[in-house]
C-alpha cells in the first residue's frame, strides 16, 4: 500500500504469502513491485508496523529494486535485519528505527508511530499527515486491554487525531466475522496454569508462532513458577527468541535456559520444550519430533504437546496429521477447540473492537485492509452501519489507485499487480541460497516430476520411479542423469523412518531436498522439482 | 468395518473418501476389500446406517466383487438405487428395506435398526445380536432433542440394550473436541426466519448438503410463509429432493415448486433458490452462479446467498474465493461464523451426548470410529473417564482384527487395507462412464500434464502451454495428437468468461473436460489429466 501526495510516496508494510495448493513446488509469493520502480523517484520510505511475515517477508526480493529506507519499531527491525544479512543484503539498506509518539519527517509527510496491542511487540498503527489530510494505518490490531507486558493500546493517540479530523483509515479486517470483543492475551495464562499443573511426569512442549513473544513469556513465566527449565527449539524460534532476549523484550529468569544438546540430561518432569512448527512446516522441529526424527526432542508417552496457535487456512491436513504422529507417540495432545479458557487468542480484534476504532477516528473515508474482498466487504458494511456523517466507506482491490479529499473520492485507474513465485527449495537451504524464479528463470531451468507409487502398508516404492521433465535438459543428455535420479528417488524413500515413511508431505520434502542437490550439482541448473505420489 | 462370529460375517458401511489435495486428478478413494472378497464365503450382509457419501460412497465400486444383498432404511435405499442405477448395477444386487425395531435374521445374526437423529433422514444404529454377544454401531449421530420431523433418538432401545449388557460399542467420534451439546436442527429456523424476513427485493438463495432434507424441509416451510416460490437446482438437489419428495420425507405445499427454466418469470423477492455446491465444487450450480455462468441463475446485486453448510476441512480455499465471487456480484453472503440463531448446525453430538450414549449402553468393549486417530485417542479417553465398572476403551486402526468376548480383547491380526483411487473424469460424466481406475490401469493409461502459465492480469496464457505425458502414447504417435491438444488448451482458456479466468480450479476442471474428452476419443484411452498452472 503506498501513500503519494504531490512527489512523495511512502510505502507501508511488504509481506509475502504462502500459496495455495494449485501452485505446486512455489513457496512463497511476494508483490509485483513494478510501479515503485517506475516511480521510484518519488518513493521515500518503507514504514514497517510489523514484523509479521505477511508485512515484512517480501523485503529481500524487492528492497534492491527499490533502494529506500526501511522505518520500524526496535523489534521490527531486528526481524528485519536478520532476514536482509541472510540474503547478504544488510550493507547496501538503511534501517532506521523509529518509537510511538515520536513523529519524524519524510518528504512532506509527518509520520507518527502509534502502539497497538498484538501477537507479536513492537506492533504500531501509523499516522501519515500529508498537506492533503491525514492517513492513518492500522497495521494489525487487537485492542487488548491487559497485554502481558502492560503497555496499552494508545486509545489517546487514535482519539487526539479524531478530533483533528482525519481524511481517511484503513484498518484492519482479519476477524470482521467474529462477533464481541477477542479475548485477551491474559487468557491463555490461565489455560497455561492448568496445564503445567497437570502435566506430570511428562514432559511439556509448547508450540507457538515463533514472533509471540509475548506468549513465549508465558510459558517461560509458567515455567519458573513450576519448577521446569526451559529450552528453545527450532531454528527460527531459536532466531527469534534471542533477538527479542537481546532487545529486552524477552526476560529470563537466570539459569532458566537449557541447551537443545542438554534436554536429554534433565528429568522429563523438570523441562518445558518451546518449540517451531505450528503449521506443520515439513522440516520443522514438531513435526520431526512427530515422526521420532529430531535429535534431542524424543516424545514418549506422558509428555504432553499444546499447540498454542492457530491454524492457517490450508494447513488444517497437515496439521491434524501431526497431532495424529503425536497420539500415536502417546502424547496428550491440547489444541485449539471451543475449551475455555483457550490455548490461544487471536492477534486480530473481533466486531466492537473494530467499530471503537472507527468511531474514535471517525475518518472521512473508511478502506479496509487486511482480508479477502468478503472480509472487506463486511468491514465496509460495519462501517456504514456506524452511522458517523460524512463517512464514507469503500471497498477497493489490489491494484486499485484511489484520488481522495475532504470532497470525495475517485477511483483514478490501476497500477500493475501481481505475484512473483519464489521456489526457495528445502526450508534448511533458505540460510545459504535462495532464488527467485519468475516465469523466464522457470522456463531457463524446467520442470522435473519425479511420479512414484507408494505401497501404503508397506511404504515401499511399488514399481520403479517415473521421472517427467520438461524444458530441463536436452533427451540426449538426460538418459544417464536420470537413470541416477531414478535410483536416488528410490534410496530418498528408503532412508525414511518408519513413521516418516506414511507421510506424503515428508516424503516428498526428502525426495525434492535430495533430487534438487543432486540437479544441481550435475547441471548447474534448479528446475523445479515436483514429487507426485500415487498411494496404492 | 465387519462383525464376525463363526462362519458369519456382516459388514457395516461402505464409504468412500475424498482425496488429499497431494493426490491429483484422483476423485475419490474406496476401500480395498480384498479381505472380503477372500472371506466371501462367510458373507452375509451389507448394513447401511445412513445414505451419506462416507457410507454408501462405495457400493458402486466393490459390489461386484461382494455380490451380497444391502440392507437399509427406505430413504438409505433409495439413494443407493439411483447410485447403482448410474453405474447398470441395479439389476444384479438385492436391496433390502428395513425399519427401526423389526429385527430380522442374518446368517446366526439377530439385527435390529435403531433411529438416531443425524443430518440425513432415515438415520440409524445398528444392534448385531451374536452368539458371543451384542454389538452396537452408532452411525453418526447427534441428540437432538427437538428434531425437525418429530423422530426423536431412540432413546429406550440403547437403555434396554445396556440393562441386558452389550459386549462392544462403536460410536461415532467427528465431534469429540466439542464441549457441551450440538445445538438442535430447530436453531436454524431462528436464523433462516430472520433471513427470509430481511431478503426484501432480491432473491434468496440457500445452498446445502443435498442430502440434508431436513434442512431443506425448513427452507421450503419459511418460503411457504413468506410467500416465495422454491426453486431445487443442481443436479444432486434435483435428484436428492426428488427422491425424498417421492418417499414423503419432503413435504411440498401445492404449486410452491418451480422449475429452473421458469425462475427468470418470478419477480426476484418472490423466489427462494435452494442450490447445490456448498463446498464450491467446479462444476456445481453454485460455483457456476458465483462467476455467472449458470444459465437460470443469475445473481444480482440485492439478493442473499446463504451457505448454510459447514466447510469440510481441505475446500477453505474454494469456499471462501466462491464467497469473494458472491460479494463481488453484489449478494449479501451469510455463512457460518460465530453468530447466533447458528446458520449451520453439525449433525453429529458433541462431547455431553457422547458421554449420554456410553452411560446408557454401558458396554464391556468400547471402540471409537469415524475420526482421525486424534479423535479416536479422545473419544476413549473421553470413554475410561466415565469410570464404567469393566469398561475398556481400546483405539483401533484400519485392518486391525480384534477379537473379544467377556473376559477381554485381543488383537489377533491385520486384514489387508488400503485405498484404491477413482478418476471419475469430471462431474459431469459421472451419469455416463465411471472408471475405477487402479494402479494397474493407471500403468496402462498414462498420465498427462498440461503445464501453462496464464498471465494473472489478463487470464490469457503466457507462452504456448507444455503437454508432458508419461505412460500414454509413443513419442512418435504422441506429436500430432500433442500438437492439437495444446490448442485444445488455448481455445479451453479462452473460452472461459472473464470471472472464471480467475479462478485456478475452474480453470483447470475446464481443460481437464476438455482434454479428456478429445484424448478418448483420439485413443481410446483415459490418461489421468493434471493440469498444471503457473500463474505469471
Amino acid at each position: 500500500m503506498a501513500v503519494r501526495y504531490g512527489d512523495d510516496m511512502v510505502v507501508v508494510d511488504c509481506g509475502l504469502m504462502f500459496p495455495e495448493p494449485e501452485l505446486l513446488g512455489i513457496d512463497v509469493v511476494v508483490p509485483d513491485v513494478s510501479f515503485l520502480v517506475e516511480h521510484r523517484a518519488q518513493l521515500r520510505a518503507i514504514l514497517l508496523t510489523h514484523g509479521h511475515e505477511d508485512h515484512i517477508g517480501a523485503l529481500p526480493f524487492v528492497i534492491e529494486d527499490l533502494r529506500v529506507p526501511i522505518y520500524g519499531t526496535e523489534f521490527t527491525l531486528a526481524l528485519v535485519e536478520s532476514k536482509l544479512s541472510e540474503h547478504k543484503l544488510l550493507d547496501t539498506t538503511r534501517l532506521q528505527i523509529v518509537k510511538p509518539r515520536e513523529p519524524f519527517q519524510v518528504g512532506s509527510f509527518k509520520v507518527e508511530y502509534i502502539h497497538v496491542t498484538h501477537s507479536i511487540v513492537g506492533a504500531c498503527a501509523i499516522a501519515i499527515t500529508t498537506p492533503g489530510g491525514v492517513v492513518i494505518h492500522t497495521g494489525d490490531f487487537k485492542i487488548d486491554p491487559t497485554p502481558t507486558d502492560n503497555r496499552p493500546f494508545d486509545l489517546h493517540a487514535f482519539a487526539e487525531y479524531g478530533k483533528r479530523g482525519v481524511l481517511a483509515l484503513l484498518s484492519d479486517s482479519t476477524n470482521v466475522d467474529r462477533r464481541g470483543y477477542t479475548p485477551s492475551e491474559l487468557a491463555v495464562r490461565d489455560r497455561f496454569d492448568d496445564l503445567f499443573a497437570n502435566a506430570g511426569a511428562g514432559r511439556l512442549y509448547i508450540c507457538c508462532f515463533t514472533s509471540s513473544i509475548h506468549r513465549i513469556q508465558l510459558a517461560v513465566e509458567m515455567a519458573a513458577e513450576y519448577g521446569r527449565k526451559v529450552c528453545f527449539l527450532g531454528r527460527s524460534m531459536e532466531n527469534n527468541t534471542g533477538h527479542a532476549h537481546r532487545l529486552d523484550f524477552l526476560h529470563l529468569p537466570d539459569g532458566i535456559l537449557i541447551r537443545p544438546q542438554d534436554l536429554r540430561a534433565f528429568p522429563r518432569d523438570q523441562v518445558t520444550v518451546v518449540i517451531s512448527g505450528s503449521q506443520a512446516e515439513p522440516m520443522s522441529a514438531l513435526a520431526r519430533a512427530s515422526v521420532n526424527n529430531h535429535k534431542h526432542a524424543a516424545i514418549s508417552e506422558g509428555d504432553t504437546v499444546v499447540l498454542s496457535s492457530r491454524i492457517i487456512p490450508g494447513n488444517e491436513k497437515a496439521i491434524y496429521r501431526m497431532i495424529n504422529h503425536l497420539f500415536k507417540r502417546g502424547a496428550q495432545v491440547v489444541y485449539e477447540t471451543d475449551s475455555y479458557p483457550p490455548v490461544h487468542v487471536s492477534g486480530h480484534g473481533s466486531q466492537e473492537e473494530m467499530k471503537l476504532l472507527i468511531n474514535l477516528v471517525r475518518p472521512r473515508h473508511f478502506i479496509p485492509v487486511h482480508g479477502e474482498f468478503r472480509q472487506l466487504s463486511l468491514h465496509a458494511r460495519l462501517a456504514r452501519s456506524l452511522r458517523i456523517p460524512n463517512l464514507q466507506a469503500h471497498v477497493a482491490e489490489d491494484g486499485e489507485i484511489l484520488e481522495m479529499d475532504q470532497n470525495g473520492m475517485d477511483r483514478v485507474g490501476t497500477a500493475p499487480t501481481g505475484r512473483v513465485f519464489i521456489d526457495s527449495g528445502s526450508m534448511d537451504e533458505v540460510a545459504e541460497d535462495v532464488i527467485v524464479r519468475d516465469r523466464r528463470h522457470l522456463a531457463e531451468d524446467g520442470i522435473v516430476l519425479p511420479i512414484l507409487a507408494i505401497n501404503k502398508a508397506t511404504g515401499r516404492i511399488q514399481n520403479a520411479p517415473e521421472i517427467v521433465t520438461s524444458g530441463f535438459v536436452s533427451p540426449i543428455l538426460a538418459d544417464g542423469l536420470l537413470a541416477r535420479a531414478r535410483e536416488l528417488v528410490v534410496e530418498s524413500v528408503a532412508s525414511a523412518g518408519p513413521e516418516e515413511s506414511g507421510d506424503w508431505s515428508l516424503i516428498k520434502e526428502r525426495i525434492r531436498r535430495d533430487l534438487r542437490k543432486y540437479l544441481q550439482a550435475q547441471t548447474n541448473k534448479r528446475p523445479l522439482v515436483l514429487p507426485v505420489i500415487l498411494e496404492v
